[in-house]
């Protein structure tokens, strides 16, 4: 692995994890950490460039975060993208100012005065994607301008003495189409990297740690189903062979086939050494009579801990806890060393194992990002149908059957499901979207059958496009699909007899329910 | 009004009123009868010509319904629709049969080799809809072929001797491009129609024979808001001005802006005679804490009996009650003389008030389909928006709410409909749809807003086109639409983070979800 790394300061943007995410298709590694790190820590970390992100606040409000000065005195090439251009103008000799006149959202047009630094090749005329209240409205003689907008004068600046330049507009985002250009430049020529940041080379330096850190002892892995463990699970297959015991709970939260798949895969294709649990009974008793989502997650983790505890506790020799934790997780959770503070969101996954249960975690997926791990699934020789799979929630089905799950309907909302998802893959359409599932609702409506009346379920269809979980459009799928699938749902399916289709953002509705 | 008459006789076809109303469409008046009808009543009836419609039996079934086979010895042309033409054949001379062989559903490629009768016009090759178990298998030499397809040799015959045709397709559907044109010549030549049925005729005959009934009494007439009561109430002002007085019940279920339009319409333009009674706090007070659907129906007419007949006390001499009730509900409950028995569907609009009120009905509408009586409603000057309103359910808005009705409830809900139906109209689809609304779902899911978490309701939208509305295809509405729609609701309306759109047909499902 190379040692090229690049700091994203985190600011509360909105889009933070998407300029890790097009640093990295760069092929240079990158960390988002926290607005604060200390200059001192940076130097520690001896980064070959940093990124100021946006966000929310405005530099000059009492308790806006700001970032170390001192580190723009490190000789580390910084870009400062929106309120980040802000901070670092504020602190080195520029005017930041807010208002009604200052405020955009939206697309601009931008035109580049000066192409010889990060706007190499850049064309002079481009639409590029701003959202800020305040703008730099002056700055001293030590920068000078790069480009403007109508209403922005300075929508890019550079240090005249120092490796610093500022964008008022986002290149991270897709509605500024040649972004990735700019980040190319910047990269390339004012941090000098080369860009070697590639899979091969992380399977083989991961797969040699692995084997550094754990000898001779064994490693338990919590298989879910899901892509990150089974990735996880085969680059440690790969690594130390019959030394790591995969465990995968069955819930009885799963769709249609896919404990039949994890035992195929892993069982008959990698050889692993595989404790499949059916404890399926233990969930749905422990979830009878619950209706309140949060409870039922939190029922579903503690119950899901004490099976994996048990079947641990049967793995003689057991050393070390693998997990397929992913770096937007790392960061979300505040689970990162250099990280920026922990959000709100309650997860559940297989990383939701407690401390308590005594392993030295193993996380080798902890700096990808998802289509990072795809890649690395693929080039492991994990099934299509396992690297390519969407998403799946820790807690299973059990969100998607609204209210109280019981048997009967986690059979019914299962048989909804498939023949969703069995539509979308002959309409090759799987792969083109980022997650599809039905959802049962407990709501009942008229319907009629042959000459009779019926009341019966409804169930949601929801299938989205995202590309990073954290906002997400529903999916403009074929009429005649959704047609189709509703008719067979509804004829199939016995207790249903409505379809709907979710027509709603994320935000402000989630992708999931519950 | 014309004297001419063709009888219809249903033999349980899902599309007996489809056939009337393609009649009527030739500006011929006509009746669907029961398929028993006797051939002395018929003869006191004296049609112009008989249609038997399709069915779902075989003639040749015990308990399978037969016409009386006089019917056909009155001279009277005649034409078989499927059912209807085995059946004629089998009365007459041919041999009508079933299997697998014979079964076929969907469009065919009809060949006509006899254009003189039926035919006149007609293209040699043409689609034409099949939807048989059975068929005429042999004729007698009485019959000769028309017109074939594939696997059915006899898809049309015409008896030598009678004015009697039959068809094996069903003309009266839409599948069938041409089919119009088979009924035109079977009623123009066979039957020797003039078609003189037009509706500034009907508002004559109709102004004429009320004045004639009522004289100097008085009549009340229930408005809903609905096209047909509106209709209705415009007819009989045109015809007896201040001598009927309009009771508008208002139940707190009606959507934004409803009971205002009708004050406008009916005071200000019309000058009518116009009770609006606020009843919002008994059907409210009623309706709290039931959940049951039909409860919530049969609560909703009880409560409007009451409010109604109190009203209706208050008006002095009043001896009649006009109803807005159209052709298909006539048939549908039975209602008709000479029509077909009951069906099971429970209907709830102003015509649901008992007779035990005491008053005799006028129903001015009651031979008319709904696009009928929007070219009248249109005749006699009321606004479109009220001509072309898309039908409500007599419960409103309570049938929308699921679950318990609210106040809160219904404030939610009618913001939600008001923000569809006028990116509906603005789009111009409003009048291309048969019906569009909103429902709210007791079902609270989980988003985002902000920083925070939500936990809300979630709308339905519900569009439909439909002929009929006996079935409903759910409309295909552009994607940036239903996106704008369930943007602007999720923003807008407080306590919404979630929006679905219905993907169900009815059958099996229904348009309304209660």
């Amino acid at each position: 692995m190379t040692n090229e790394l690049v700091l994203i300061f985190d600011f509360g943007s909105q889009f933070g994890q998407l300029i890790a995410r097009r640093v990295r298709e760069q092929n240079v590694f990158c960390q988002v950490v926290r607005h604060d790190l200390s200059a001192e820590r940076v130097k520690e970390l001896n980064p070959k460039g940093i990124i100021l992100s946006g966000g929310p606040s405005s530099v000059y409000e009492p308790g806006a975060p700001h970032c170390d000065p001192k580190i723009f005195d490190l000789g580390i090439p910084v870009l400062g993208i929106c309120y980040g251009m802000q901070l670092a103008c504020h602190f080195l000799g520029g005017q930041v100012g807010g208002g009604a006149h200052t405020r955009e959202y939206g697309r601009a047009t931008l035109t580049v005065t000066d192409r010889n630094t990060i706007f190499q090749g850049y064309p002079t005329e481009s639409t590029v994607w701003m959202s800020h209240g305040d703008q730099v409205q002056n700055v001293s003689g030590d920068f000078e301008p790069l480009a403007s907008t109508d209403t922005c004068p300075l929508a890019a600046v550079k240090h005249k003495s120092r490796p610093l330049f500022g964008l008022q507009f986002h290149p991270e985002v897709a509605h500024t189409p040649h972004g990735g250009q700019i980040l190319a430049n910047f990269l390339r020529d004012a941090c000098g990297c080369s860009g070697q940041w590639k899979m091969t080379a992380f399977i083989d330096n991961t797969v040699r740690d692995i084997r550094a850190r754990v000898g001779s002892r064994r490693v338990i892995c919590g298989l879910s189903g899901g892509v990150d463990s089974s990735v996880c699970a085969a680059l440690l297959v790969k690594a130390i062979g019959p030394q790591v015991a995969c465990i995968y709970v069955d819930n009885g939260l799963m769709r249609e086939g896919e404990t039949e798949l994890v035992k195929h895969t892993f069982r008959d294709w990698f050889k692993a050494d595989l404790h499949a649990v059916d404890a399926k009974d233990r969930f749905l008793s422990a979830l009878a009579g619950v209706t309140d989502p949060q409870q039922k997650r939190k029922i579903i983790g503690k119950v899901f801990i004490d099976v994996f505890e048990h079947e641990a506790k049967s793995i003689p020799d057991a050393h070390f806890l693998a997990q397929g934790t992913l770096y937007p997780d790392v960061i979300e959770s505040g689970g990162s060393v250099d990280g920026p503070a922990a959000t709100i969101k309650l997860h559940h996954n297989v990383g939701g194992l407690p401390a308590e249960l005594g392993f030295e975690l193993i996380e080798p997926l902890r700096d990808l990002f998802k289509d990072e791990v795809r890649k690395l699934g693929t080039e492991l020789g994990l099934p299509e149908d396992v690297v390519w799979r969407h998403p799946f929630p820790g807690p299973g089905l059990a969100v998607r059957c609204l209210g109280e799950v019981t048997e009967a309907k986690l059979a019914t909302l299962r048989k909804a499901d498939t023949i969703f998802l069995e539509e979308l893959r002959k309409a090759g359409l799987y792969r083109k979207t980022s997650q599809a599932f039905a959802v049962l609702l407990p709501v009942q409506s008229v319907g009629v059958m042959g000459d009779g009346r019926t009341y019966e379920n409804a169930v949601c269809l929801r299938c989205v496009q995202t590309d990073d979980f954290m906002t997400a459009d529903w999916s403009r799928l074929p009429e005649d699909l959704l047609a189709r699938v509703a008719t067979a749902i509804i004829n199939k399916v016995k207790g249903v007899n409505r379809v709907v289709y979710d027509i709603s953002s994320k935000p402000p509705a989630t992708i999931e329910w519950e």
